[in-house]
């Protein structure tokens, strides 16, 4: 298939030792994908990223699954404006995930919105975007549509995957899914089954989009009416809980803005935090979008039948890493631990760590020190 | 003053022995209410209820202080349609707020949307409604506009003022500005000091209405287009603050409404609870009072210059209660063991217990039997 490189960014990459971001069409017409649910899609192109060198035994390959609002950008520093990979800390040269060894792949996510097919694609039977029309789809499909990628690379057995909180459910069900393809699964801040709080959340974040007067039933690409407003909300809903009680406490505090008492603006320095996330975000990310790939999260239940879930997963080869970090509320260590309980259940080799870090759920992509040398050594064979 | 009596209630009121809700004007143009800020407003008319009676000695009153969306029906069952008070199960005949013994007083807030001048009310300077050129307000008028509803009443010392959440906040401020006013303090999982986090919930709420575009600056009155997506959204968030995540476990779990796979309504019954408590909050609760009594507690913080409250705090006859329960994690038991640490530095006379219930933040509104009769047994003097 023809990949094609997505904007100028390739020298910038280059330099780097960096491809930038490339997009290549896995599915159309003739052979759409098939999802989960039995419906169909085409065409489906796929906008990603690799990073390092795939070596001749093609050994050395690991996908990175993004969480809910990421790209394919992960590491490295180009596009237009520059901006830093999402997960930049943790895979580079010398880096927990070494790009000297290591031939890193990320993609955009099916559903997504910065490159690979979503809701804001053109429907080719209609000729307009998809908006809600785009069907539905599940953590099975999102492996998927990365394992077709793969093979389009050449690549047919991963070192490892990495990913958190929606990219570790993805890496959760590839290894579930595909004994013997995953050499290592990195299961980060996930969850094996949302708590219905988890749900809640997800749920008024979308009520706040879905509500907003300007969402027009999802068809407001090219109109003028966007709906930022329930986008911005449930960014801000999003961000609080991402971040920990103490963290906000030890960041902002009860600190004021210079403001004369109580306004209905920005009076104190946490909510100006929230709305800069609000207006970041919306410069990048399409309301679609996050009802689809949130929506995914509240359906995820790969142990649902958990007999047959250790069925499958006795002498599956994959060794896992589990990782929970203290302060994280969104997707506690009690996720984890019933992850873990079924990985020991099914006799998996599995390590499954609980970090002490400030940050909440935000620490999967902060450059925590003992975080990062477990992963480091879990991949070295050294945990 | 003139005591209105409101809607047709009188006579349920009266079968049950409570006396429907009543209107009384306390502050007009020549006497106006001079806030903490200076401010003036007039005419400030508060609606309020009583239950049981007034002693010869007028020392058997109680006041209750309604938290962010309560309003003077605290108590028994009446109003058109018929309901039942917000804090039904605590007052009444032979409950632990017994009104054979004691006279209870409850009116709606500074600010509400239930009987009391707030942003809905007509400003007599344009002949409209205030909306948000309601002055600001604190805590601390709240509480002295109850003071002149018990003035107005003839009730000059409490034997107890109680109130969870913003009104444990209000009988927290009372209890320090009036030394001796009030016999018995029950602050019920109040805090004295928001943290960032509860800011943020706050805020995020107030962007949902704010950026909702009927809200019009506040001014939606008696146009066609209400900011009901922002309310909602509002009120949903706010939910889930109010229930801990077991609860949210105990109640839905991960339980799925008839629906054939992910649609973007409501799937799971987590959402249907959620939006039900919206579509309810609608009809009752005006978004800009959301906004204005949210504000008041960001800014709440009576122990800001701790020095000088603890001084003001000595020698306070007052007895307090404190009480926060264990699954609360709104205002958890660290906001109650900061106003316990403040008073015991005070040498106050105060009991502080955690009662284990498995409701979060709205255990303070049920009846849970520990707390219940430790309300009881404080009352009492036996505790």
């Amino acid at each position: 298939m023809t990949h094609e490189t997505l904007g100028s960014n390739a020298e910038a990459g280059a330099s780097a030792g960096l491809v930038a971001t490339q997009s290549v069409r896995l599915f159309d017409e003739e052979n759409p994908l098939v999802l989960e649910s039995g419906e169909t899609l085409a065409p489906v192109d796929v906008a990603y990223e690799t990073y390092g060198e795939l070596n001749a035994e093609r050994s050395n390959a690991i996908i990175f699954c993004h969480a809910l609002t990421g790209d394919a950008h992960a590491a490295g520093h180009h596009g237009e404006p520059k901006t830093d990979g999402w997960w930049d800390s943790m895979i580079g040269p010398g880096k927990p995930v070494d790009t000297n060894t290591y031939f890193v792949v990320c993609s955009n996510l099916l559903g997504g919105c910065s490159g690979t097919t979503g809701p804001s694609s053109i429907d080719p039977k209609t000729g307009t975007p998809y908006g809600l029309r785009f069907p539905h789809f599940s953590v099975r499909d999102l492996v998927e549509v990365q394992r077709r990628l793969l093979k389009d690379l050449g690549i047919e057995r991963l070192y490892a995957g990495i990913g958190g909180s929606l990219g570790g459910m993805q890496i959760l069900q590839w290894a579930i899914d595909h004994p013997g393809e995953m050499k290592n699964a990195l299961v980060i801040c996930a969850s094996s089954r949302l708590t219905p709080e988890n749900i809640a959340f997800s749920s008024v974040a979308r009520n706040a989009i879905m509500r907003d007067v300007n969402f027009q039933n999802g068809d407001y690409y090219g109109t003028d009416r966007q709906p930022d407003s329930g986008l911005s909300v449930a960014r801000m809903l999003g961000h609080i809980t991402y971040v920990s009680e103490q963290a906000l406490e030890r960041k902002f505090g009860r600190e004021r803005r210079d403001t004369q008492g109580p306004t209905f603006g920005i009076d104190f320095q946490i909510e100006s935090y929230l709305d800069h996330q609000a207006e970041k975000f919306l410069g990048r990310f399409d309301a679609n979008t996050y009802l689809y790939l949130s929506r995914v999260m509240d359906y995820f239940d790969p142990f649902a039948d958990e007999e047959a879930a250790v069925a499958r997963l006795r002498e599956n080869p994959t060794r896992f890493l589990v990782v929970s970090f203290d302060t994280d509320w969104r997707f506690s260590t009690a996720h984890s631990l019933e992850i873990g309980r079924v990985l020991e259940q099914a006799g998996c080799d599995f390590v499954r760590e609980e970090i002490a870090s400030p940050w909440g759920h935000d620490s999967f992509l902060l450059p925590v020190p003992d975080y990062h040398q477990l992963v480091r050594d879990f991949l070295a064979g050294k945990r």
